[in-house]
């Protein structure tokens, strides 16, 4: 039997990053040193359990690349995370959403480009 | 507010990863269309709670570089866990952890060549 106990992201500044996602998702930071953070608490909006812990490891490779993996984050105001996201040094960023006209939710990028998507509130209409 | 609600994986071929992906942790795809799959039902070993769900969502990208995000999964058995896994067609990959004699986790990837590690059993002593 094998199951997933950690979520692990490459940063080139562990402490930095998982700061940024402690405030983003009200989560935990259990954990920092030179070669890494842990992000802990996390909880999935959807049915209130528990999600694993965030490693953010230290890493010196560069972000090049859209990454392959990614959260799509449930907010209950999508227009208020946005803007309480930027305030922590998130960024909107365009990477080809924006073509499609029945796109609901917003691209942003953490402080090292790791990008993210801001779903529609789940009682929006548009 | 906001929480995680999917993690999201860019494939190729969405129905054939999560399938991949559904053996591997005995979770269970609830939707698979040309456009995307989705695997449910996850649990984290750690303390029994769920994992949100992971959508596997069609790009058209190729895997170029490492991910800069990956699963460490945990196993009860390393060495039988690695063995099915390649039996699934995950493969064992080298990404430098063998010059570091420390290094207790097997780094295996999908058959999409996304990287994930399976960590050493909780029982074992190497």
């Amino acid at each position: 039997m094998i199951k997933i106990g950690y979520i692990v992201i490459d940063c080139q500044e562990p402490a930095a990053i998982a700061k940024f996602w402690e405030e983003v998702l009200g989560a935990k930071v259990t954990f920092a040193d030179g070669t890494g953070a842990m992000l802990e608490n996390l909880v999935n909006l959807e049915n209130g359990d528990k999600f694993p812990p965030i490693l953010f490891y230290k890493n010196p490779d560069a972000k090049i690349i859209k990454n392959r993996l990614h959260f799509d984050l449930s907010p209950d105001d999508q227009g208020a995370e946005v803007l309480r996201i930027e305030g922590l040094g998130g960024k909107r960023i365009e990477i080809g959403q924006s073509a499609d006209p029945a796109t609901t939710w917003v691209v942003m990028a953490d402080p090292e480009g790791n990008e993210f998507c801001v779903l529609k509130s789940p009682e929006a209409t548009s």
